[in-house]
């Protein structure tokens, strides 16, 4: 199912006061990695999925990308991105994920941020991009970590005293929908085993170039001291790939 | 440190009971996922590292490999293969797995089982059987999966009733010695992120082909019904890497 949540007032409404979505990149944890593993953008025609705010597509331009598409499902989300991170050749389309259509090889970069726990089928996503990139084309994106999606709850485990414990692996082989609670909302994701991720690449004909678990660094955890508990269990996983 | 724990007489004595240790490669729960993950070995040099009872040996001579060069630190895990897994060119030596020099390109494929949890240092022996390695060569090993590796205890989380409610994660960036237990003795192991493995191959210059969490199939549930928890979380992982 193709759930539009951030369509929904509170969930927007509460998303957008996530320091991630009033600070930009630099107020996201993972970016300093992200930024570090995204190819050289210059002259380069790139896709964004599950764009958001557009935060990545703008950087993508200010990187000398020759045209960016960027796709999310939600209609607030695009209004924000087209209001405030409309630069260069950005093309905002509202569609799901699941549903984009494009001839082959029209792509040479193909990103990702923390969206594609929301999709059912990775395999399928995969087979799609690979065909849409030229060759020696890039396929990068963070998603959700397993350890983190596997249990369901995206919680930590606590003592009656309310100390966090550890963080709950369970379920893990059982992949599918997961009910998590995000800005106090219910939130549809689907976990995917690190298998799934990983050969989904190669066998749909991708090299894989790097894989991170990134971790808050010391600057982030200045600006964030209570983000120390993310060094106790990966909370994301980046993969950059390439097409052979 | 290189422990040789497999020779202190309690626990030999305990390993040597295990089903694995009875049975054999059909007798563990992963043989049929590296089996077929296994690259062609017919006329191949191939090297075992932490080799054990050799089972790996043999199972390479049987597929047609020219020469087996089979490493374990335990002179007694050494004695049982000498006497029960001495077939076709098999050369056993005891030595720490950390310790092995061998000549460029010597052999076309490295196996390693169950074994390079033991070891502190992934890079290091990444690049030494790298350089041993033929171009084209196949490096394939299983370990202990990082989640299950980065708690310690490798014990699941208990209520009081003593069922098993989920499996626990915590200190996962904190790379190192853990002591776990293990056929009730202490045995100290090391634990590595997933990020280690993977860009420990992709840095070395090995391509990744494949990589597998590998899950219990139905007929090892049958033959070990409570094997049912495996599924909760993964044990293993299996990766298959190819020499640029």
């Amino acid at each position: 199912m193709k759930e539009n949540k951030y369509d929904e007032t509170n969930f927007f409404n509460q998303y957008s006061k996530m320091p991630r979505s009033m600070g930009g990149l630099s107020a996201a944890g993972e970016w300093p990695v992200l930024k570090q593993m995204l190819p050289d953008m210059r002259n380069k025609r790139v896709l964004d999925l599950g764009c958001g705010y557009g935060w990545h597509c703008e950087y993508a331009v200010e990187q000398g990308a020759k045209s960016v598409v960027g796709v999310d499902i939600s209609e607030k989300m695009l209004e924000v991105a087209k209001k405030k991170h409309l630069v260069g050749n950005i093309d905002y389309r509202q569609m799901a994920m699941e549903d984009i259509e494009f001839p082959n090889e029209v792509f040479d970069i193909v990103i990702s941020s923390l969206a594609l726990h929301y999709i059912e089928d990775f395999h399928e996503l995969c087979n799609k991009i690979h065909s849409y990139l030229t060759d020696g084309g890039y396929f990068i994106f963070s998603v959700e970590h397993p350890i983190f999606t596997a249990y369901g709850e995206q919680d930590w485990y606590y003592d009656k005293e309310g100390n966090r414990l550890h963080w709950p692996v369970d379920r893990y082989f059982e992949e599918g929908v997961r009910k998590a609670k995000f800005l106090g909302e219910d939130v549809m994701k689907y976990h995917k085993t690190l298998t799934t991720y990983i050969n989904g690449l190669l066998h749909a004909g991708f090299d894989l170039c790097e894989l991170t678990e990134p971790k808050a660094n010391d600057d982030f955890l200045k600006a964030y001291p209570e983000a120390i508990d993310e060094l106790r269990r990966p909370m994301f996983l980046i993969l950059l790939a390439r097409k052979k």
